[in-house]
């Protein structure tokens, strides 16, 4: 058996993720694929579009044997964090032999020099860094021009890719966890991650996501005058995603579960920054000022993308923004942050889906690792383990938490689907009882 | 000059309240009226049906000349603290000669007598209430018995009546503060405070907000095929409100101004109950497992009424559950209560609407009592007395901070009426300044 693990959020799976699954497989010629996924909110700040299950599925359905979830505090963060708590998950398997991301770069050798530069393995980083800080550069330049000063022959645009600068991100923590896992890259296709348009077969999540979102949904859309319209509008990205998600798509649409974007949690946000006016400089990256600027604008501002709009600036990227309002809609607070950023190995690592492939990856997990596996958060809430580790406890208690926030969202035009109780509790565990109890 | 206070939430404004004020003036004989009401939040636990301005407005329309809203740590309590805020807000004015209120008995003298025994000044309450208590009597019966025992001749239902109770605690509260007021009441008329059918010409408040509540509002009413099903609908309450009050109500809704209730909070009150829900129980009241049950309940049930539904039990009232998850959604917490309730004295009153007559009481006040006019919050919070009095920052932090997240509710679908900021910052401000600025 030879795995293989993929970073992924999935959000929603389309072509590209695909294309990436089947090089990487060519690539690696692993047996069992393992993908660590967001779980409920993704990393660009903002829940994910679709629920983590049904992303966890149709990730199953196009070549992923087990698909894990990385704690929330990790996957809701800056790239730097995401990549901690997705490699450290990879990690505590103790049986991945190679990950796999993707780079606009292609290339593994640039990468890693980058990555060891920047961790101060080759050249003197430090220095350079601090003399250009000194000089007044933005610390995103600072940290370009400190980290060119020691490679040789970078390619201009090489620190533009955003997908370039997670996967030295992904490189930099496989040092810090001294790992013995082999990182791979593959080439991103056409598409760049955040480009805003759907064309031809790959397209990124981005425009897939832009077009599900602006589809103006009402209810019983299927039953109305407006059914060609949204059968039309919809069909954009057809092309962009496997068919069977393509179908399942539309399906859940016409039974009124509605792709979610920010805008869905805009008015919980408000109250929210309002009810803890006095304090929401506790919350993880609300810096600077940031919490002053947060209050006035969220009570005036038409939409929650006007709120971003307006404090964006050199200083602040929009994801920055959206992090901090979701931050503080979430209760993500600096003492927490401090603790998660802080760690070197995970206590628990959390299955979302899988099939008897995954079983089998579950197995060998279990033979070489003392990570505990997830596979009922309710079983899991009764054992020493949680009981006894707060550190456990608390991303534990922070992914149940923030996932059932979502799925109040998510069901609200359902709730007979939360009358037996959160989601988390139930999903999986009625999904795997079906078959047989891996606990 | 003589000066007589109302307190009444008027909510919404009804003939009752009328005849409330016609009653009361031919009583008194006062020339000026002075009514304290509730923000935007009221004592029965939820969001007044229509905002704070437009009530006092109503009032104004309708024989009051000066409305103060009552800070609203109090406004939103059970009746004795409630009581508390109202009283304390007429006693700071140092003016006003009577104040009345309503009550089934219609008689002040049993209702002093009931209000001194319960003080201890007449006959032993507290050791008979210790009594009853260690008998295994449910609180409430405990201390009607022990009020019961000292007092000749009353009639079997005396504490029956929700007014009559809080009649008492009004007593109670001139007791505590040795207040000078003269306390009048006025019987109530045919319809019970909490009674749920309108009929002819005097309903209770609570009767017509379940008929504007129950209206199932949809967009542009006023537009579409719905219009003569809405208009039979809210003819209902025709005659038992002011012909001025009930066109004002039609209009608000045809441009999309909707009642509030408390189901239009359940989403955000969801969001609070799970991202607090380590800390549930330093909310206020929210005690002895209650927070528990409120964990599990939210966010399963249907709606919030089921929420209320299902908590209710002989130990909790309704009330006291919708207050419970008011107080978690608006983040009212015992250490700030403690200081609330034990205040003897106001730092400052609010001023919500006056007349010119209004404008006389303000000046007298200015010349009798010590108490801060807040007639502009902007200017509120650049004085010494708010910057230098943390009790006062308290009260007033929470009074904006409450007011504001009504607001963002109330003109959800307006958002343009936030634009320039806050309500609270500018509605007075404009309005009088159109006159004469007060300050």
């Amino acid at each position: 058996m030879k795995i293989g693990g993929i970073i992924a959020e999935y959000n929603p799976f389309h072509n590209g993720h695909k294309y990436h699954i089947e090089e990487f497989k060519e690539k690696s010629s692993c047996s069992h694929l393992v993908a660590v996924t967001s779980g409920n909110f993704v990393q660009r700040g903002g829940p994910a579009i679709v629920d983590k299950y049904t992303r966890a599925k149709m990730a199953l359905d196009n070549g992923v044997d087990l698909v894990l979830e990385m704690p929330a505090y990790y996957a809701t963060q800056t790239a730097e964090i995401f990549s901690r708590g997705a490699v450290m998950t990879l990690e505590a398997l103790n049986c991945v032999d190679s990950f796999c991301f993707g780079s606009e770069h292609g290339e593994i050798d640039k990468l890693k020099e980058a990555a060891a530069i920047s961790m101060g393995i080759s050249g003197d980083y430090e220095v350079s860094l601090r003399k250009n800080i000194e000089e007044g550069m933005p610390f995103a330049v600072a940290r370009e021009m400190a980290v060119r000063e020691y490679m040789d022959e970078v390619p201009s645009d090489f620190f533009k890719g955003s997908n370039n600068i997670l996967a030295i991100e992904y490189l930099r923590e496989l040092i810090r966890l001294d790992s013995k896992m082999e990182p791979i890259t593959v080439r991103r296709m056409s598409a760049g991650h955040n480009s805003r348009e759907v064309s031809g077969d790959i397209s990124s999540a981005t425009a897939i996501r832009k077009v599900l979102n602006g589809l103006e949904l009402r209810e019983n859309v299927m039953n109305t005058k407006d059914k060609h319209d949204f059968l039309r509008k919809i069909s954009i990205i057809e092309n962009s995603v496997p068919k069977t998600i393509y179908f399942e798509l539309i399906d859940m649409i016409s039974k009124e579960m509605y792709p979610l974007d920010n805008e869905d949690f805009f008015s919980e946000i408000r109250t929210c920054v309002i009810r803890n006016e006095g304090t929401l400089h506790n919350y993880f990256e609300v810096k600077e000022g940031l919490e002053n600027s947060i209050r006035k604008t969220v009570v005036r501002a038409p939409k929650f993308d006007d709120v971003v709009a307006e404090l964006k600036s050199k200083r602040y990227t929009s994801s920055k923004i959206r992090r901090c309002l979701f931050n503080i809609l979430l209760g993500v607070k600096d003492r927490d942050m401090d603790i998660a950023k802080n760690l070197k190995q995970l206590p628990y690592v959390r299955v979302l889906a899988l099939n008897d492939k995954g079983r089998e990856i579950l197995k060998k997990i279990k033979e070489v690792s003392d990570v505990d596996v997830v596979s009922s958060p309710a079983k899991a809430k009764l054992t020493d383990s949680y009981t006894e580790n707060p550190v456990y406890k608390m991303l534990f208690d922070f992914d149940l938490r923030s996932s059932s926030i979502y799925y109040q969202k998510y069901y609200s035009n359902h709730r007979e689907q939360l009358e037996n109780g959160e989601v988390d509790y139930f999903n999986l565990i009625t999904r795997l009882e079906q078959k047989n109890d891996i606990d």
